[in-house]
């Protein structure tokens, strides 16, 4: 048994169960009352508050409870853009944010704000100089995630908070997937987190808005969390937030180390255990608890159903899984292949155990579903001096399967061409090319779908 | 000891505290994941959503939870006004709705929208032909509250329900304070909830839309909750929610009778211990555990205090407790006394030895405050025919205090002119006339703040 998916929501930490059960019988009643419960109310909700802020390492009063990581998203853009709208429309987003910052900047663009989307590197990071060139005079706002929840690669916060600070542009950080391992360093003007990502209980968020940034809520006036977050104050989720904060941040340098170890084991063995695999994601500069990697010919979501009856859980950005059957964006930003893949992302205290009895079953569980897949003959006819594959109607990862299968028939210096209506082949062919030594040529429309061609080089 | 303010929080039910505490090892995953723990969520998640729906009386995919009942208002009106947008920009409330509805109303003027106020009765209720004359054709939503939180006045929501059905607009119906004690009747289209007002935790709202009504959901996309509640479900408090809202309603039908056998004591016999009282609201149309008073030449927020200091722990719509110091919005609309002001809420399962206490100590609290009160010497001088009162610079209950001080010199048929620079003289002057039997003439300008004229006639 193992929950590898701590970067989705972490299991409650002991702390912060024995915080919220204590706290049921003080926290229920309005802070604002001048009664004896309200008053009771009013001292956990300022304890709290002074406890995150310490470890968030900013002021009491510069930090505010959401209902949620993505509440703090929301409130957080919406509000600094507004403070800032007499400086322009113009908004920074990294390609690689948690889809509530992407949709914020959606929303800023559907009424009529400008968005620049900054690229990453392969392995998923932003380069200082990409922010750097992005700032515009109407830049009101810049966003950038402390690490990338999908791959675990650290940002360059404390750069691009300099660059952006030099411009005179405040620089919102979504710290969601970091708070747990530290304190953002650099100068910030905004920041967000979520509590059930660091062990906290659901229902908690948090906005710290730096003194002296200009920032107007949006949305129907309330007077509670100094305005910035509507509606009543969740105090017993709340004082569990804080106390679980304080707790894992205590056992963070230690649990760092070890994870750290762990994840290691796991990008080294799982490429010894699994053939055609790709690790991804920055080898040094990452979270400790996340390793990502993408299995060819696999489908995604068949594979997280073998490793869930194998005991373990695990997550995907793979198209396969998602509901909409579009890539990860995070994966197609980074260039890498989508399909057949996996994260796993260890909540502190994970066993050494667990980790060594995942590696076999995940290469068991890749074996079962390729020979699930490898069933289908490839459709392939010699046309002119290319072959066609027609994988027409099929989805990740089939189009990928026939190409390998097929490219044996090919001689060298000769081309293939996979004809696919699946939006991921767009993406998962040139990976393909990449990881097989083969060049990709482009994209061609075709009749149905479009036709990629491949031309074979080795 | 008396925990008298259930209208703002109750006490966490024990079912409430059952469930919470039970589903937290089993509600804490991502419930849009496939692995077990995602599933385990999800199934916890589904059930409260129908346990929930049957309680309103609605389908289970016409409600989502929402981190608050303030929040379900906020998205309730906002998606409810979008969608309707076409049919034009004007919005119907009562006076006397919750503030999270009169602020989205002020929003919604904010942003170009037009609003209607309909004026409520000395009871607190609006009449069904008020709504009937404020429809227009472009009316694009009416909201109505089930029940008044500060005075317990039920409102005719089938009636009006029927009225805007008629003219093809949906009402959205405030729930907050009636779902203890049953579904709101009529055909309504929108209803929102909280559950820290029926005993659930805090972090929970209910959004109910009724399939056919137009709605579009306003803010950054996020895929949970139907696309209407943006971020991280909190799950346990989800299932605290509905557990304990099916406990309650389980007990509903007795405890309403009970309660209100009590609220009709304290009703009956305050008047008979303390002078000077006006009980408020609608003493039949009203909600079980609720009833309002208003004492003469008493400050609120000391009387609130005196209370405490006895154990009782009570609310006041009071100009003297609110931060603001501008009297009460529903006091107010109902053009009842506003000063000294005190609601009490009964939670469920209040011992009726509770309430007995209750009594005398607020007969010697309001003893206390008075006397306290008593000292100021009017500051009076006639005239030409009239008396004039400097009570400039005096807060609330002072320049009631000192009309009626004087009023004894006043020849019957005479005037006395107070000065007064207090919001809440504007409101209480009136309102002493009316229950003393004396005859308000109206309000001039001054030098400083207003002169109110008042005739003695008895």
């Amino acid at each position: 048994m193992g929950y590898f998916d701590a970067a989705s929501s972490a299991p409650l930490h002991p702390v912060a169960r024995q915080a919220l059960q204590a706290s049921l019988d003080e926290g229920w009643a309005d802070p604002a009352r001048l009664y004896r419960e309200g008053r009771r109310a009013r001292m956990l909700l300022d304890a709290a508050r002074e406890a995150a802020a310490d470890a968030v390492g900013c002021r009491a009063d510069e930090l505010v409870f959401t209902p949620s990581g993505t509440r703090a998203v929301h409130s957080g853009i919406a509000g600094a853009l507004a403070g800032r709208r007499r400086s322009g429309r113009h908004l920074i987003v990294s390609s690689v944010e948690h889809s509530s910052v992407l949709h914020s900047a959606e929303s800023f663009e559907a009424d009529g704000g400008a968005v620049t989307r900054v690229p990453v590197s392969r392995t998923g990071a932003v380069a200082v100089e990409s922010y750097e060139e992005a700032l515009r005079p109407d830049t009101a706002l810049a966003c950038l995630q402390s690490a990338n929840h999908e791959v675990g690669t650290e940002q360059p916060v404390a750069e691009v908070a300099a660059v952006c600070r030099e411009a005179g542009v405040p620089l919102l950080v979504d710290a969601a997937q970091s708070l747990t391992w530290g304190r953002v360093e650099g100068d910030w003007s905004v920041l967000t987190g979520s509590a059930h990502k660091w062990g906290g209980p659901s229902g908690v968020g948090l906005l710290v808005v730096r003194k002296g940034v200009r920032f107007a809520a949006q949305g129907p006036v309330d007077e509670r969390e100094s305005g910035r977050a509507a509606g009543f104050e969740n105090i017993p989720a709340i004082v569990a937030a804080a106390a679980s904060l304080r707790a894992v941040r205590a056992e963070a340098a230690a649990e760092a180390v070890r994870l750290r170890e762990l994840t290691d084991r796991i990008r080294a063995r799982v490429p010894e255990l699994v053939a055609d695999v790709e690790v991804v994601g920055d080898p040094v500069r990452r979270l400790p608890g996340i390793v990502t990697f993408s299995c060819l010919y696999v489908d995604g979501e068949t594979l997280l159903h073998e490793l869930d009856r194998a005991g373990f859980s695990v997550s995907s950005g793979s198209s396969c899984t998602s509901s909409t059957l579009t890539p990860s964006h995070v994966l197609k930003a980074m260039g890498v292949l989508s399909e057949g893949n996996v994260r796993v992302s260890l909540p502190p205290g994970t066993p050494a155990e667990d980790v060594e009895r995942f590696l076999p079953a995940l290469a068991d569980a890749v074996t079962t579903v390729r020979e699930k897949l490898g069933a289908p003959a490839p459709a392939a006819v010699v046309r002119e001096d290319s072959l066609v594959v027609d994988a027409l109607g099929k989805r990740c990862p089939i189009p990928v399967i026939e190409l390998a299968k097929v490219i044996g028939d090919v001689p060298v210096g000769g081309t293939v061409r996979v004809l696919s209506d699946d939006e991921a082949a767009r993406l998962d062919i040139p990976a393909w090319c990449e990881m097989r030594g083969q060049r990709y040529v482009g994209e061609e429309p075709a009749d149905q779908g479009s036709a990629y061609v491949v031309r074979r080089v080795s």
